[in-house]
């Protein structure tokens, strides 16, 4: 092993930027955030489906998480979004602007993230997937296909549950995202959105090829199990039941270690959620189970994040600095 | 006099850019852009009726034009404008998003222009000649007010002659402009659209007064008088016509020099400019007169260029490099 710890993160949204800012913190880590290409709501959709651009939305939240924060003035303007009147700016986010131009004017976007990368400052590497933007659509158990991740993530009332989800047309992998894996001594999956964060990467072909063979080297793959569940989503999904799905999406791989909150929450808290069909994840994981490491992991912060390109009230999220800490702790040779 | 040459650019537009390319390749010169906040067309007049901020494509010219170029993505991304199809983000350009961002997230235009100076590491400064975005209005000879400078800048077929501009609420000197003109060792007005990119300057309050202090303090005044006439604006004008009223509106202060072109294009070029109405502007200014300083000016690059936010075909121009020799070689005590 090499004296500085490779991690790769996958996932996307608000989870990718909390840990991410958190492992940024840590000392002899290199970094790689891998992120999915399927967002389609919001400013986001916009800009993609106007430029034919990858959607920006989850690679700004990573490249800020993983930028130099000794001058905040870029992040505070990629993360800058206009809200004024009802005109042709508003909801416009800057970030997304400035990516899809470096885009438009390098015509590649590998050139265009590097571009990113370095006009950021930015320590580490964000990768999307793929290379291309990919329609994510989700099979439910009544037959139904809801196509696109932003009508997957706009349930706000009950649907029958999720059984699948597939891209509409094959996608290819990014080959630095393959690189990125196999290289890792850990990669870390999650936090995020299950089905619009989490998913989509790892139904992208050769992912579980290659955790495989990071396996086979010696590295190993942890997952943070989400919080609370959503709903139309992961109703009445338990710890047990996101870890055997991710069991079953990355065999032959498997994951080494499932992280889980064991925090509980204030009532009040989670009488919100629970108004909103949303309940704290049960941990029905066996005790005394060296794969699986409990902690408290509820950040301390509470309130309004901007969460992908939808502004919603996100009252519990994982603290980026413990996960980091947990991370470190449970690294092949500490 | 200090070591360092201290020149003060009085203009806006592509004018601007091109003398300040100029003068940022010479050795010993601290530069200030001084630039009028009348623009309020194309996608910098959206920008200002949605979010309240002041119009950016001048400062963003200019900033341009000043920036280190080293790294030319920086430079790349703020003159880029998104052309594909019909949509929303058809015509904006990324420098103008980042400006007003800049301007909301720090809500003080001061503070969000030294950031946007130290982000792309400006050498000298780009100073708004108003710290409001005015509302030019041109008095034609027939009594009738053009209103706003993108209708002044607009006319297609021919108008009665200009006879003033004014604004049509009181505007107020930014300070910096002010001391940036009593500091320098040399002001420069132009090159720049008479009408639209200089007058707009000039009638500012205080600005003749400070002009005349720097006299008084053995610093001088030049002009770079325009190459060709604009239909609708100035048509007729001879080069003692733009030295004359430019005399009149900084009375008390006064030109040292006025700069004159002596090239003459071909005439293939010339009969397309006829075409539109516009010709080249006559030296009709005395011979062996101190004050007029006569040299080959225009630019050997040919092409299509951006003037401000409007794309139109510029054939003639001032070449920056010979501008910025010759305003060294005009400078007092050289």
């Amino acid at each position: 092993m090499s004296f500085f710890s490779k991690i790769a993160v996958i996932g996307g949204g608000t989870g990718a930027r909390t840990i991410l800012t958190g492992l940024k913190r840590q000392k002899d880590v290199l970094l790689s955030a891998i992120v999915t290409m399927s967002d389609d709501g919001g400013h986001t959709g916009v800009l993609r489906d106007e430029l034919g651009v990858l959607p920006p939305g989850d690679l700004r939240q990573c490249l800020v998480a993983l930028s130099d924060d000794r001058d905040d003035a870029w992040r505070k303007l990629f993360s800058f979004r206009f809200t004024d009147g009802s005109g042709n700016m508003s909801g416009q986010n800057v970030g997304n602007i400035i990516l899809s131009a470096l885009e438009k004017i390098y015509e590649d976007p590998i050139v265009a993230l590097d571009t990113a990368h370095r006009l950021l400052d930015v320590k580490g590497r964000v990768i999307p997937v793929t290379l291309q933007g990919t329609t994510l659509c989700a099979e439910l158990d009544d037959g139904t296909v809801v196509r696109g991740e932003s009508n997957i993530d706009a349930s706000d009332k009950p649907r029958a549950p999720i059984k699948r989800c597939f891209f509409e047309t094959p996608s290819k992998i990014n080959s630095e995202a393959l690189t990125a894996i196999r290289d890792a001594d850990v990669v870390v999956i999650g936090p995020g959105d299950f089905w619009t964060s989490i998913v989509p990467n790892l139904i992208v072909p050769e992912i579980p090829r290659a955790l495989h063979e990071l396996q086979q080297n010696g590295g190993r793959i942890f997952f943070v199990c989400n919080l609370v569940t959503k709903l139309g989503e992961t109703d009445g999904y338990k710890a047990s039941d996101f870890r055997n799905r991710i069991n079953q999406l990355i065999s032959p791989a498997h994951l080494d270690i499932t992280i889980v909150n064991s925090a509980k929450p204030a009532q009040e808290i989670l009488r919100r959620y629970e108004e909103t069909g949303e309940y704290l994840v049960e941990d029905d994981l066996p005790h005394r189970d060296h794969t699986i490491y409990r902690q408290a992991l509820i950040s301390p912060e509470i309130g309004e994040t901007v969460s992908g390109d939808k502004v919603r009230r996100s009252l519990l999220r994982h603290d980026g600095d413990i996960l980091a800490q947990v991370i470190k702790r449970l690294m092949p040779g500490c």
